[in-house]
């Protein structure tokens, strides 16, 4: 069976990337990168999600980011609440984590490696968050072509894929992927400042799963 | 003045090329990333080559990679002694850690990100180890071309340059250097497998030095 290692951080995307990965035959192997303040929570997502979906394997790596800062994520910055559509399009937000995508697809590679896996998936989206550089088809490219420089299964001509198919979805055509492959959305976490455990339902990442299950007739189960 | 990320194991190469940065005239931040098994006696010659050099920080990151394994520097396997330099060259040996490159780059750009430093220096070298695909010029610049899709600097025409100045040398030519630039190589530690904080003095990274230090007919001042 081939194997794919799957970047699972326990929110909305990456459990329907678990589920697409499944659905195209791969044995998984989920990753958490855990890097910042956001330890607990996101353990437990992912620790649901991977559980629910069925995953050959679930390794968690922490990453102390909170020495290089620039992130309301890993430093002391007050997450943003309540913004509309426009203000988060516009600007990059001070939730990004200086080359977070880069650092969890490297760790990623080195996994991939032990476990001469063919691909690593991801759940970047060029959508929603049109800000992010590396978040672009482009940028992907690159990290895969890198990649298969570094490693020696790359240098051996078997370079391991880098898959993303959420690129080009939608959130709302996420969910309905992710509905139709059997995601169990309440137990997934996306939520940038969760009180006592509970998704706030005023930052960015929570405004954009309310308004997406909106638009398919529902309410965010994880909100419920 | 010109900031510079440099990658700063405590080692012999990434002291060198902390003096070589600062020759260059750049003003120097240090990032030592932890990981594996090495922690306390790496963390302290990292300090001490930082404060003999003069840095203008100087920042820990640590990675915990040993839940990804394959490697004798992270997992519970054997660092070989007393391997002859053939051995050393024909294989890539178990002290190999799986895309430790790709991932010390990562966060080294993340913190070059944060502090829009013009360039990150590393002491990658296709001499010495020429088994380790992610230590060829070729790997270096794919990753400095995903580094600059990755990035708000690269977008806007800025990409943040990634300096191997120790690529093409032999690591005799690599001491000289850096005994003309002032290092001083007590303070390094290379050793895989140290104890009691001393360097073994039988395993790869202490053979190699051992010859070069012979070759310049000086003796290894770290195990005097």
């Amino acid at each position: 069976m081939k194997k794919g290692v799957v970047l699972l951080s326990g929110g909305l995307d990456s459990a329907t990337v678990v589920a697409m990965a499944k659905d195209q035959g791969y044995e998984i192997h989920a990753l958490t990168v855990i890097y910042g303040q956001r330890h607990d929570v996101e353990i437990e997502a992912s620790r649901r999600v991977a559980a629910q979906l069925g995953v050959a394997s679930h390794r968690f790596v922490s990453v102390d980011l909170g020495q290089i800062g620039g992130s309301a994520l890993t430093a002391e910055i007050d997450v943003p609440k309540g913004r509309d559509e426009s203000t988060m399009e516009s600007e990059i937000p001070v939730t990004y984590v200086p080359a977070r995508n880069t650092i969890m697809l490297s760790i990623a590679l080195g996994l991939a490696e032990v476990l001469e896996a063919e691909a690593i998936f991801a759940g970047m989206n060029a959508v929603d968050y049109s800000g992010y550089p590396d978040c672009r088809p482009e940028y992907v490219d690159a990290f895969a072509r890198m990649a298969a420089l570094a490693t020696k299964a790359g240098v051996e001509g078997n370079p391991v894929t880098i898959i993303t198919p959420l690129m080009n979805l939608r959130k709302a055509d996420i969910i309905r992927e992710g509905i139709r492959l059997g995601v169990d959305y309440s137990l997934t976490h996306s939520c940038y400042d969760p009180v006592e455990g509970r998704a706030c339902g005023e930052c960015d990442a929570c405004l954009i799963r309310i308004r997406a299950f909106s638009e398919l007739g529902m309410t965010d189960p994880a909100l419920a």
